[in-house]
């Protein structure tokens, strides 16, 4: 028993993993999409999306199977139920994204206000929140974890900074309203995926060490 | 056994509905707020979202000691699942209500913008989208869940109905663009707070018939 149990683990962390690439994949492809202004290459998160999609379903239906069949206890009981929380935080990650699509709809058409390599550090930051979340969760390492928390602190100094960036646009034209409000929208998705980082890697620590480290501070997000 | 079961998953629903209690009081007093342009009674969402989070860490230890403690299966398994969902949805709902009070600085100082009416209506959608959702789960009535699903697109309505009444506010002086923006930034909470509502919406299907309504259009929030 002991040993299937860790043999459906294993692929469920691979899946996991696989779903979290997915994911680091999108914010490229979008990032990637707005700085050429490519609308063409904006569609390719949809795909993205989908595949997200499919794994969502999939690992949470093996999730119910696992607990259904083993009934697992302690650690490992965590561990699964981390996976299902984990899941979901990267499912709506894959919502972000599309977000991110719908939301540059003036951006792509009006190069006046040019924010793509702010855009790009703050996606690049995200990224790595994404991979040391899920890294932190393969390897049970709760100091990796630590440090994706520290990392959201950065990630919303990047968007204030491109708000303050924006602001300006918006006030000195009317007609760059909306590309301007299109990046701000933008600037939230990102930090939104963050924030499901952020999750995942409290989950990580809840899953290794039983301690809830969330609501630490007693403030939201 | 059975019996300690039924119980605790008793003790468990009475707490969810507790904590959909204080989300919708949120809420009321975000609106209320906006409505009366009052950064004391904004302040007043703080406490209530330390009850939920209270409450979300409560709720999730509860969830864990008694999938391990019990090791249920079928549809005892798949309601603790949609419970151990539930509570995280709510818990964000209370991250948006704070988040509201966060973005409503500029908004709160400036009478030349006023959508309280609007923003009302969007309000009571929502918290009717909460309050079903959490109806649907207590009765496991699909149906109502069903319901919780298109009131979705109602919420959405209200929210592009808002952007376009802001729009021209913020083109037509410089000086209206920060509040303008505030309540856009506001309207994405509520709106936020109602997909959450749908995801509640959709774990009582699941949970319920087994049957996934996620991801059926393909298409993200």
């Amino acid at each position: 028993m002991e040993r299937r149990f860790e043999s459906e683990l294993k692929t469920l962390k691979s899946r996991i993993l696989e779903m979290g690439g997915y994911v680091e994949q999108a914010i490229d492809v979008a990032t990637e999409a707005l700085h050429e202004r490519s609308s063409a290459k904006l569609d390719n998160v949809h795909p993205l999306e989908r595949k997200i999609n499919e794994a969502h379903v999939l690992i949470d239906n093996q999730c119910v199977e696992l607990l259904a069949r083993q009934s697992p206890f302690a650690a490992d009981l965590r561990l699964v139920i981390a996976i299902i929380k984990i899941n979901t935080d990267l499912e709506r990650m894959g919502d972000q994204a599309v977000n991110i699509s719908y939301n540059a709809e003036h951006y792509l058409k009006d190069r006046r206000i040019d924010l793509a390599d702010d855009l790009t550090k703050m996606a690049i930051s995200v990224k790595a929140m994404v991979r040391n979340s899920l890294d932190a969760f393969m390897k049970q390492d709760t100091t990796l974890a630590q440090s994706v928390l520290e990392a959201d602190d950065e990630v919303d100094a990047f968007k204030r900074r491109m708000f303050d960036q924006l602001l300006p646009f918006m006030k000195q034209s009317p007609d760059l309203v909306e590309s301007a409000l299109d990046l701000i929208l933008i600037a939230r998705n990102l930090e939104r995926m963050g924030d499901h980082a952020t999750n995942i890697a409290e989950d990580v620590i809840f899953a290794c060490t039983g301690e809830d480290v969330r609501h630490g501070g007693g403030s939201g997000q």
